[in-house]
């Protein structure tokens, strides 16, 4: 089940600098895409943003480290699906590194150079014969632009590849362009990092790596770290920024442009995840506003967007709107004044003053809750701070995806 | 759906000094007994602890405020089911305080001798002609020692009443009770407080006031505290101790024994809650050891509690341990090495050191996952302190009985 139709565009574009490789590895079930290989161009950068899961994957470690260690910069990300290589000790730490040493006897570079991520069950051994079987054919079907094939080959439970893209023009005239895939479906509730996501960019960025670094965390806690299908952290989030340089020059007023593009790319790539949650019927954006501080808009986000309750009414299409209250009044707030908070539901004011409001109606309620596509509008009424969370329900098809299937 | 057989006691008590009354008002369906007064004689003593949500609902508002303020000490407890009289506003706070002057006038005591509670749908008006309209009825039918009509007239989405009830002989030869009810099923996640719970004693205790309150507040932390269904914390939940002192003095040594009795009815109701949480099919016990402090022990108890993979995986029965340590690494804990970390499963070591136990088989796991009752071991490795929490899974019925019904 995904909300309205796949949102991936038909007309992705080749990031000049930036080459995708597909294969078929039968990691965890034959004839489906589950390797991929992106290639980046010497002296490309790369910026990056981790789980903070304490049990974090082997592949986590091993790409954190490689991330800043390679004397000659990253050159490779390798991406198997179908097994996470997480809670697996110290034989985990070994396969990432020999899918690592594996691909760059290949490409002819250091081990050190080449980035792993893995996604899929945790707790199982990388089958490893399988992996580095399939990476020579991976390595030969390297390519410009088949953000497709990359998008369906990072896939676990996802029903649908997630791609988004943009171009930016420049004040001098010239153009760049962003481009990335996503995959995410269950276990999504990234903290400081994200599921698996993919960007690159041709454009030659005027700004250090710290600045870039920066600019990756800030547009992530506003996409990727502002969704929640379940509340559970993966073991495996990594979101990945390819800036190969092949393109114009991106500096002063142009840098904002840059990260606004960006910003629109990842966000729209976050959304992708959630229109495709585990069992999603709704697609909700609870839109906390005058909130003392951003930490605690995005707290009451997260209570509303991770309370059964809330999510089981959601997807009965159920104005049962004590529940969200409840969910309101549970947050970790100091000390909230009820009577100040409002909540509406595509613009229905259902609560005000702490309480039914005078103007709402069952009917008008039940027509908003309706709806495939919801925002619910949380007014705190004790500040001017606001945070967007985007969520999906919890239905049927959730319980059996995850009772009947060993995600 | 519900865990194991029934745990209502066939021989509940009679407790000297308090009286139960029951009726059916008819306040959100006809013909089940939704009203229940409890009556303490003169000079008995209360203890209450109740929700911290923010939106706490007008009855818990009036109740902590009359559970100081009556000149002549607590009377009556006036409860009714089908409506929490939550997110009300005015017109919730001005219901509540009619419903104590309207006993207050049968009853022939002042209204602030009065303690109201409600449960059940949140939003909606309190039926107020229907409610007083059975007071009367309710204040006639006044006995001592029906337990089963107080468990029953509480009920919501429970499918079964809950009761408890220890005695305790008392180094002078005397001999004091203790009984006690409770009800919910969903929206179960106590925060310092419980679903509605009500416990007496005839025990004269040998304790001021701060004292009895302090007890409460122990007792409650290691039992309705320590348990969740679904993470949501009610609107309206209340846990009372009535003492009427109407029987032996508890003095001493003998305190230390009362308070360990209390503690078993009280977990034994917190239990039952669990055994009957909304859907369930398993009764989990969560273990945590070796934590830094009772607060982190805690933390990592319930975010496993609260993972919709870890609580589908257990309806499952699938014996997917990498959900359970993903949970465990998502835990607001500082600095957790996982190398120190081992999960056990009814004794089935399935983590060690941080990764997959070189012990561990699949078919042991399996086994374990098959029982209805679980107890899952945590070992932190960095500290001393250990907690216990009680949860269910995640079932279908879980859905279906919160998208399905207007709870």
């Amino acid at each position: 089940m995904a909300v309205g139709p796949s949102t991936f565009p038909a007309d992705m574009p080749a990031i000049a600098g930036f080459q995708i490789g597909v294969a078929e590895a039968g990691i965890k079930k034959p004839g489906r895409r589950d390797l991929v290989i992106m290639a980046l161009e010497a002296g490309s950068r790369l910026a990056g943003t981790f789980t903070r899961n304490a049990f974090c994957a082997a592949p986590v470690h091993v790409a954190r480290e490689h991330l800043t260690a390679g004397a000659e910069g990253p050159r490779y990300l390798v991406i198997n699906t179908g097994n996470a290589n997480a809670g697996t000790g110290e034989q985990g730490m070994t396969d990432a590194r020999a899918t690592c040493q594996a691909l760059a006897e290949i490409a002819g570079c250091d081990a050190k150079a080449v980035l792993p991520f893995s996604t899929g069950v945790i707790g199982e051994p990388l089958p490893m014969d399988r992996l580095t079987a399939a990476l020579p054919t991976a390595f030969a079907n390297l390519g410009e632009g088949d953000w497709s094939a990359a998008a369906h080959g990072i896939m676990t439970t996802d029903t649908r590849p997630k791609g988004s893209w943009r171009t930016l023009a420049l004040s001098n005239g010239e153009s760049v362009t962003l481009a990335g895939a996503s995959k995410g479906s269950g276990m999504i509730c990234p903290n400081m990092a994200t599921m698996l996501g993919f960007v690159a960019t041709d454009a030659d960025l005027a700004i250090d790596q710290p600045a870039l670094d920066a600019m990756l965390r800030r547009v992530v806690v506003k996409s990727f770290n502002s969704i929640t299908v379940d509340s559970d952290t993966s073991t495996n989030d990594a979101c990945m920024l390819a800036v190969t340089g092949q393109a114009g020059r991106v500096e002063g007023e142009d840098l904002i442009a840059f990260e606004a593009a960006l910003a629109e790319v990842m966000l729209e790539l976050a959304q992708a995840i959630i229109r495709d949650g585990e069992g999603a019927t709704k697609f909700v954006t609870i839109e906390v506003s005058e909130a003392r501080s951003q930490e605690e808009a995005r707290a009451v986000g997260f209570t509303v967007a991770h309370s059964p309750l809330v999510k089981t009414a959601l997807y009965a299409s159920d104005a049962n709107w004590g529940r969200i209250l409840a969910a309101v009044g549970r947050a970790p707030l100091e000390e909230l004044d009820v009577t100040g908070v409002a909540i509406t539901l595509n613009g229905v004011t259902i609560v005000e003053q702490g309480g039914r409001a005078d103007s709402y109606t069952e009917a008008a309620g039940s027509a908003a809750m309706a709806e495939e596509e919801l925002v619910i509008g949380i007014r705190l009424g004790r500040g001017q701070q606001e945070a967007r969370i985007w969520t999906s329900d919890l239905s049927h098809d959730y319980v059996s995806i995850n009772a009947d299937y060993r995600s």
